[in-house]
């Protein structure tokens, strides 16, 4: 048990500064470099003992992730890109699906702080969670207002809004409705609505807004979809996520409604999965990787500064995609 | 910092052993006692400090799960459900997607078992990871082959492919192509192949197979699918899962294929993501929480004992389900 990282240094013919390096995965090294170094770690057969790192005060490399599910393919892409750029910084990522479960987001919040991890990047929808405000790690919110001090990282929703209606407008739609969530949560994505409100209002119509409530299954919201267009009084659609304008789609061509002609629909997220599988659908495109660099960006800056002086809110800006159901 | 556990036991009025399970989410506790216990816990700050116990050598109470990406539905949905019942059992999950990247596989598994985590999930799609032989932890496969003594849990892919191609051929199919990965990896996946082949010997047809390679993006796979498609001269596709089944469906609408008429289509998978927003796709269904339960309870068997006798491989039943491309 006695190698040490000197030790490797020395039978691969590098500084112990370059080993850690390789270890920590940081700053810039060949892969030649690399590889000697795993060479001599795996003949010495030395391994990097993260907690015991740990115990000298040292930070345990891993962070926590909150996000509602990662089945649901918007937050599957950003855990998968989260977690591969952390994993290049030497970070592991603890996995936490809040499952809009309130309960269990309060007892993985001790649980995280109990462990130590270095920080924390949090996306979930519960309200309420009094331990936001009282866990003394750094976090950084995804798309949700969580605590006084933690900062915000979204997108324009209210410009995403403006785009998707105005666009539904501009293709002829005058009697355009939105689909969209309960408003109960305090979260930037609400400025869709605005958003669409604000379009309405300038070109002088009537909103026509639906909220589904965030416990709703995609069976029933497919049965309220399924009046609501039976009722044929609208020519437009903006649904504020991907998977309600898919239920929409399917809906329509169940009720023989021609898509674009009788009825218009607009998604709202843009993941790569939706652009491979459902190519068809018009859809304002969220910034994946800008989020991914950002949040990582910021949350290493609390890590490092605890203090860091950083902005209550990012916003970064979205793209309308143009595809058949517009 | 000297709250000990049975201080919050006496400040609850339970016992000692109320509290720990309560803290460790194990046996049968009621929602009143669950709260007083967190009362008690909140009202004197005490925090179960899970690095603590593993300084006592007890669990460290992590799991690490290895899986190709969760931005794919069907992982997504598979990490999802286990990390949702490993977070039920006290335990915490370490996500690492493979991301069909064997480098960062192997650096996984070294810095897992440098952190001495519980045990391991895994179903990563690389070959040739050593480490899986080397590595001294309780370690369960998903649906491949990782090393000797590693048990698999995997479902009837042999059944599955017969399901599928069986009853493409009750629906009149009789010029029937299969589309399916390459054969590289030594997976009980590969069954799915060696059932349909099976059925067409019975039959006297023609096999009719596509092989593609785990790295051609579904842009590529749409653009040789449409070109299989162009050729007319199959009557019935077996996707061996439902996402490639999706681009032929978007293929075949693109140029003008009535389905099922001119083109049946089955998938492979069955995820509740593809059940609630394509339920018009015939696929053969996995059994995800079977998966979800089988895998935790053997990893707890190996965590608890090491030398527990496990089987090789556990194969659990798939269901065809009936959509409306078939």
């Amino acid at each position: 048990m006695g190698v040490k990282l000197t030790d490797v240094a020395k039978k691969a013919g590098v500084s112990a500064t370059t080993v850690s390096r390789v270890i920590n995965h940081y700053g810039y090294l060949s892969q030649k470099t690399i590889d000697k170094v795993h060479k001599a770690m795996e003949e010495l057969n030395y391994q990097p003992n993260s907690m015991a790192r740990s115990l000298q005060g040292k930070d345990t490399q891993l962070i926590g992730l909150i996000f509602p599910t990662v089945s649901h393919p918007f937050f599957g892409e950003l855990a998968s890109k989260i977690e591969t750029k952390l994993f290049e910084k030497g970070y592991k990522t603890i996995l936490c699906d809040s499952a809009d479960n309130k309960e269990k987001e309060r007892d993985y919040l001790k649980m995280l702080a109990a462990n130590k991890v270095d920080g924390i990047i949090a996306g979930a929808h519960n309200l309420g969670i009094p331990e936001y405000q009282n866990v003394e790690l750094p976090i950084i919110s995804f798309d949700r207002y969580l605590a006084e001090g933690i900062p915000i990282v979204s997108s324009d929703s209210y410009q995403g809004g403006r785009l998707a209606t105005e666009h539904l407008y501009q293709r002829g739609g005058r009697k355009i409705a939105i689909l969209t969530g309960t408003n109960e949560s305090n979260s930037p994505t609400n400025q869709r609505l605005e958003g669409y409100l604000s379009v309405l209002k300038e070109r002088d119509l009537e909103p026509i807004v639906y909220h589904f409530p965030p416990d709703h299954s995609p069976f029933l919201k497919s049965t309220e979809i399924r009046q609501i267009l039976s009722r044929k009084d609208i020519d437009s659609i903006f649904c504020t996520d991907d998977l309600t304008a898919i239920l929409v789609l399917n809906k329509a061509q169940e009720l023989g409604l021609e898509i674009p002609g009788d009825l218009k629909v607009i998604g709202y997220d843009g993941t790569t999965f939706i652009q491979n599988y459902f190519p068809q659908l018009s859809t304002v495109l969220q910034p994946m990787d800008q989020f991914v660099d950002l949040l990582i960006d910021l949350l290493m800056k609390r890590i490092n500064h605890a203090n860091a002086e950083l902005d209550k809110l990012y916003q970064l800006p979205v793209k309308f995609v143009q595809g058949q159901t517009s």
